[in-house]
């Protein structure tokens, strides 16, 4: 199966998919596509026709674009099931995806590039106030999730076994830190990402490591 | 099964379930939280103990408590698969699933009430200012779905049967004609819609069919 992402390295939902197709050990092709260059190369005519919401990540599966990142870890789960993202319990997989949606419709949505650039070209905000307004709520987020974590989280953040929360809470995290959060306040949270960092599938995937990183 | 649905008449993500739980053909009690009364009741310890993120839904199976409308929707299609709400093929799910992630991450989260509020709040920005902000993320959002559902829709959002997509997208285009978004722009969209509006399920979980409707 030919598989190409479309990726930022800072990207935190690219790096959900990184971590996915390495844990799955799939081999792909990286194209990376700059968020800030040029006003961003997400805004391209290439890009737009790959992906309308004009985001990342993208996987070209066999040439066909799929783009969010959750409906492209599904995808995976479904078309290569070992080893697995998910537990096998359906009461398990609605736990685990609560805390996926948690970060993916419930924090990163709300303080991404395109909202901090808004707030500042149509709104004035300063830079200052942009900052303030991811921190806060990736701190009121990171709170909730940090409480169901205590929970049902084990070794990781549901039970022992790495699971699609466990994906979005990597890059979450590295976001909260860009952004000055308290990470005290996060004991649970951090205790788990401690044991995710040393995962070969999370390493390849970090920004660091990707072809554009800076 | 006993299924509890704490709900808002008005709140999108609710509503959503609502359609869900109705469409698999599943009798619910309905346990109604005001979102705004007394400063919004989803902010009592009640209802925090219940989701730490304290936002609606939240459907009780058998007491235990699940949030984020999608971890329930895939909950539903997994313990009741008929009538489906997903395609067979994987491509064809992750197609649904990116529609419905273009709502539930891409424009929803981003224009909710807890948004506008802290727009208000904190940044003090005039209603006109919030509206406005609403209005263009919906705007800009069903732009791409009106591009995808064009390219993969039918008498629906994805071809000729009912899917998450279709319980995301007509509480969103509620949502757009609350904040004066100009429909003629989507004109694939409402098509949609219009196909939508008289279906059992969808009626009855309308907010004007509700038990807390003002």
């Amino acid at each position: 199966m030919s598989l190409v992402l479309r990726s930022y390295w800072r990207s935190s939902c690219s790096w959900r998919v990184r971590i996915g197709l390495n844990w799955k050990q799939l081999s792909y092709d990286v194209v990376p596509v700059h968020l800030v260059a040029d006003g961003g190369h997400q805004h391209t005519d290439e890009h737009r026709a790959l992906n309308p919401m004009r985001e990342l990540p993208v996987l070209l599966v066999e040439g066909q674009p799929l783009a969010q990142s959750v409906a492209i870890l599904e995808y995976l789960e479904e078309t290569h099931p070992e080893p697995p993202l998910l537990p096998k319990s359906s009461l398990d997989r609605a736990r685990v995806r609560q805390m996926t949606e948690v970060v993916n419709s419930g924090i990163q949505p709300i303080q991404n590039l395109r909202v901090m650039q808004r707030l500042g070209r149509e709104y004035e905000l300063p830079r200052t106030d942009q900052v303030r307004w991811s921190r806060d709520w990736i701190a009121q987020g990171l709170s909730a999730l940090e409480k169901l974590v205590s929970e049902h989280g084990g070794r990781y953040s549901f039970g022992d076994a790495v699971s699609f929360a466990d994906l979005c809470l990597v890059p979450q995290l590295y976001n909260a830190r860009r952004f000055d959060v308290d990470m005290t306040a996060f004991p649970v949270l951090t205790a788990v990402e401690a044991e995710l960092a040393s995962l070969p599938a999370f390493v390849a995937a970090h920004p660091d490591q990707q072809p554009d990183a800076v």
